[in-house]
């Protein structure tokens, strides 16, 4: 009992020390804090940024003529802001191209036909002329797991398995229900299907289908694989229900795989005043799917780290250790990006210490996810008073992200932050024609460049 | 010191029994919550109802027949929801209409002539024909309050105060702003000015004007007021900051006061098993301005209200006190609704213990702001893990609304806690054309559905 009373004390007294001394630089920090916001919200550049990256490029797959200016587009923005270095760095990125065939209907016994909103899973074969079979639907993944060869074989797979609604995040919902997209082809192929088509991965129902990666098997037929929209996944589920009678799927794509191509990564940094060579690094994916602009997937994530150091710049700020703004080329259908970025720089020696990374869309910000150590979330959560008058709440282990992800591998006791906006509104857009500039909100982008400056300063400061 | 290492061992000891008892609560009423946002996110009827509200009526103004169609909305759906007891509360409100002319134009002293986009502020007398007068520009209402009457005489005086856009919270910039619109007609008069335009209160640049009430003073010449949307104004400062040349305003508006007009609160209940004459009310106003749809502002604080209750009603809960959805008129030009709901009730005897309102839009819910004592924010805030897995994290003393501020002059003790939703994107929507349907989400409006649901069951269980 005695020994518990003194420690009960010890804490009690430690505490209060502590207490003081964060009290001290607490009010320090939150006037810098407080400036670093205001940039961002009265004279920030990330709404106009991401206007240029959506409008005068647009949508851009790895290997398109559009990745490369996106290519250009970065490194002469990042020029413009006269950061200390500016460069290039050489990633080889798959190439996918969707073609200009994409058309599809479905048939039933009466001979009424059904037009539906239909497009190619990213990495699809094509169909090689109009390709037509019977439907099957499997509710979900499951069930399709546990057909039968017999009820499969030459027909095609419809899997109407939809994200889960009363998932409060919605990215734990995508998660749960992206194995429709990414291994439906394989999963049915093993059946002896000869196409799969899947609801897109949505959680609104609307004409837009969405895309996305997929994967084939080694050894198994590759098969069309294509998404309705939400809107055309309910009306063909409800009619095959209503009806139990057969329906014939017909559907064209002339989508291919060409060769690898050459592309960059997008590179700039402030160099460490007192530790250059250990690199705090902050990015996302230059990259975007095919479809709409890239805007909240992933031109939020951008403009966002652009903007992150642009303002510590702006500020005068003197950084301790060398703070990089990377622009991840293919995060999309490969990761490449990401995979050749950490080899490059482990192999030339260069330490990183901590990576963060936005892409989860320019939603208005609610905290950081930690794939880290203990000691990377403690200190996380000693800026929580910090953050709490601009709504951030959110400080808890989770995931960094994909582009930095394998970074991991490489560094040993590296801490990676992936950025955590609002989610609710997310899959509305995600790989869709709706992810457009017009769905982003201009003060919603803005507090997330802000908290992300204030994070990278932060842990600048006291990493 | 003994006395100390007691006190801390007490409180330790205290501590770990409270928490104990909190932790078996906690697990069953995190049980019955989850149940609540299931209801709100698989089954929701907010989203429909507002579509409803939205399109099968739209705009509703007090005084106009499309208030008096969506009081008849609102009984129907309630009596639809089977509650105890569903009635009509008779409410005198003001009546004012926009009337049919609404145009403007400024004039260069090259003969060059611009359209404006302009909207008569709610309660604003007419122009009686096409009033011209000098633009007198005013950065902000400071500088219009020490303006000489001779520089203000027989003009037209435009205040071009924007929203500040650092305030991280929007309501403290809407705050800050609001007294231009208020206030900005009697300022303006005091000087001898024919006429007042203003900046529209947004955050946002773009076409369409906002709306809002305004005062007159009695004794004071009553001039018209009207908005600019925040595009046209920033043309027009910018013109008057280039040319600093004289610019001639042209406009015309023939919007009416007419005599008040009877309406309805409409009103349901599920009666208190336990304690009947206690009440807790839940509510948002019925009326809206006459642009746009009244989605957010507040169609979404009806649809949260009534769905609250209905969710409740759904899992066969039985309220120890009575829970009361109180849909109110006339919010937007009186509190008439309110006003006379608090009098009414004192009158006949209803003990009021709390009321809940929802008047923020149908934004991702972020927690909810108490204007009460301290024991009322103690309560709320012993329900904070409990919402923490739904991302609700603010539970602050604060506005409680509108509609429920006049309960507190009748009730002593009562407590008012109004719904707090994410506020980035409100002021884009606020009492102009872009507050319609298609601008809510329907995933955050059933949060907010749930959290609201979750709230009024917590308070009911623990008040």
């Amino acid at each position: 009992m005695q020994f518990k009373i003194v420690l009960t004390l010890f804490i009690t007294l430690s505490f209060f020390t502590v207490h003081n001394a964060q009290e001290n630089n607490h009010a320090e920090d939150s006037v810098m804090l407080r400036k670093i916001y205001s940039e961002a919200l009265e004279n920030g550049h990330a709404y106009e940024d991401l206007r240029s990256l959506c409008k005068d490029i647009g949508a851009r797959l790895s290997g398109s003529v559009s990745a490369e200016m996106a290519v250009q587009w970065g490194y002469h923005r990042l020029k413009k802001y006269d950061f200390d270095t500016v460069y290039f760095q050489e990633v080889m990125v798959p190439h996918w191209e969707r073609g200009t065939k994409e058309n599809g209907y479905y048939q039933s016994k009466d001979g009424k036909i059904t037009k539906v909103n239909i497009l190619a899973l990213g990495g699809s074969v094509p169909t090689n002329g109009i390709m037509e079979g019977e439907i099957v639907m499997f509710k979900n993944r499951d069930a399709l797991l546990k057909a039968n060869k017999k009820d499969v074989e030459g027909k095609i797979v419809f899997i109407s398995q939809p994200m889960d609604q009363k998932m409060i995040t919605t990215f734990s919902a995508y998660g749960a229900c992206y194995p429709i997209r990414g291994l439906g082809a394989i999963d049915a192929a093993k059946l002896g299907a000869k196409a799969v088509i899947i609801r897109s991965l949505s959680l609104s129902e609307h004409d837009h289908p969405h895309t996305g990666t997929m994967q084939y098997e080694e050894g198994l037929k590759k098969i069309p694989a294509a998404a309705l929209s939400t809107n055309d996944a309910t009306a063909l589920e409800n009619l095959l229900n209503e009806s139990k009678g057969k329906l014939t799927f017909y559907f064209e794509m002339d989508c291919k795989v060409l060769p690898d191509k050459k592309s960059h990564n997008v590179i700039a940094e402030l160099k460490g005043s007192e530790n250059p060579n250990n690199i705090i690094t902050i990015g996302g994916h230059l990259d975007s799917w095919d479809i709409g602009e890239g805007a909240h997937d992933d031109g939020a994530g951008i403009v966002h780290s652009m903007e992150a150091l642009r303002i510590l710049k702006e500020l005068n700020y003197k950084p301790k250790n060398t703070l990089r703004v990377v622009f991840f080329m293919n995060e999309e259908n490969g990761n490449m990006g990401g995979k050749t970025y950490a080899k490059k720089v482990k192999a030339s020696g260069e330490h990183h210490i901590l990576a963060i990374e936005s892409d989860r869309g320019g939603f208005s910000p609610r905290g950081f996810s930690v794939d880290g150590k203990q000691k990377h979330l403690d200190l996380i959560r000693s800026f929580e008073k910090l953050f709490k008058p601009y709504l951030i709440h959110h400080f808890e282990f989770g995931y960094g992200g994909v582009d930095i992800g394998p970074l991991k591998n490489e560094f040993e006791g590296i801490g990676l932050i992936g950025f955590v906006p609002d989610s609710q509104r997310y899959f509305d857009f995600h790989h869709n024609a709706n992810d457009v500039f017009e769905n982003v909100n201009k003060r919603e982008l803005e507090l997330g460049a802000g908290s992300l400056s204030g994070l990278l300063w932060l842990l600048d400061r006291y990493y």
